[in-house]
């Protein structure tokens, strides 16, 4: 079976069960966000008990502080009304395993990879130009309770977020599923207002 | 309870549970990934049947391809060795609910937003200079259809995304939990290669 089949099956399943959380309201009702790593091991839904309806949840590679999870933060709290935001970061992430340099060597190496000559992109089995590898910043981490700090600081910092929103910051740890405290980046993510 | 201490008590009774999911390899072992919105009403491992360990999930206001959604997608492909992706919007989203105009002067009169005079972030209590609201694009939605389309065709046709890799557009009923496809969209994802 095709991974597209075994999705359509999962969904169908899914449908016959899905009770009357059709009614469920667009505003979360617990009014909270996770910002948290697209990771697989990772079911925040599960690790942080929330049911359908609950809580925005933002994922992407390494669960970054990037200009686009801000965007979704500010949209989650302006029109849809959280008021407390939790960073979490894990334990083994493929974010600590690869540097800017090194993805955008991969890249470089990838006849898949297109290539920019200044100008404009061409095609990858042109020679000369750099990778488009080199033009992306990766936001890749260097270690974890770092990140979390930077992320959670960025946040606090950032001009369209509020000072009266509490922003936690944790690890969660792949092998036992716990939410570990980074208690300086919490501390860092204090109301102000 | 606070939402706090409400996460960390269900993060307790999920530990408890835990069994041997710590053993979970890095890698997605389904080797998909799926992009979809962080509305609370979905959860994308219940609407397309995920146990931890199967696949990546990013998630941001919209589901939108922004380009934080494609360097992500990039990582779980290239290094992490996802080659299937599912772009899944939603019906009834916050995101088309607004313009970027409306979200700009929501923002703008509102005091705990900063002000930006040309050089520098000032006070919001400050007159004069534009919001920092004007700075941002909000990538919101004013077609679920044509934002899925657009959103496949934006990520086929980025020089990091390898023909290779099949893309499949969906818009998911909040009413009945039910994935459809955009089957425009899907063709547009169409390997090329």
């Amino acid at each position: 079976m095709s991974i597209y089949d075994e999705v359509l099956a999962a969904n169908g399943a899914y449908v016959e069960g899905f009770g009357d959380k059709g009614s469920l309201a667009l505003p979360p009702a617990r009014g909270f966000a996770i910002l948290t790593c697209m990771d697989a091991r990772l079911d925040p839904a599960k690790y942080a008990g929330l049911s359908e309806g609950d809580a925005h949840v933002i994922r992407n590679a390494g669960g970054r502080a990037t200009d686009d999870a801000i965007r979704s933060l500010v949209i989650s709290h302006k029109l849809l009304g959280t008021r407390t935001w939790f960073v979490i970061h894990h334990t083994n992430c493929g974010m600590e395993l690869f540097s800017d340099g090194v993805i955008a060597d991969l890249l470089e190496d990838d006849l898949e990879t297109a290539r920019f000559d200044g100008k404009t992109w061409t095609n990858p089995h042109h020679h000369g130009g750099h990778s488009a590898g080199q033009f992306i910043k990766w936001h890749t981490i260097s270690g974890q309770e770092l990140s979390v700090l930077h992320d959670v600081k960025h946040i606090r910092e950032h001009p369209l977020v509020p000072g009266y929103i509490p922003i936690f910051g944790f690890i969660y740890d792949v092998r036992t599923g716990r939410l570990n405290e980074v208690e300086e980046a919490s501390e860092a993510g204090r109301p102000t207002a």
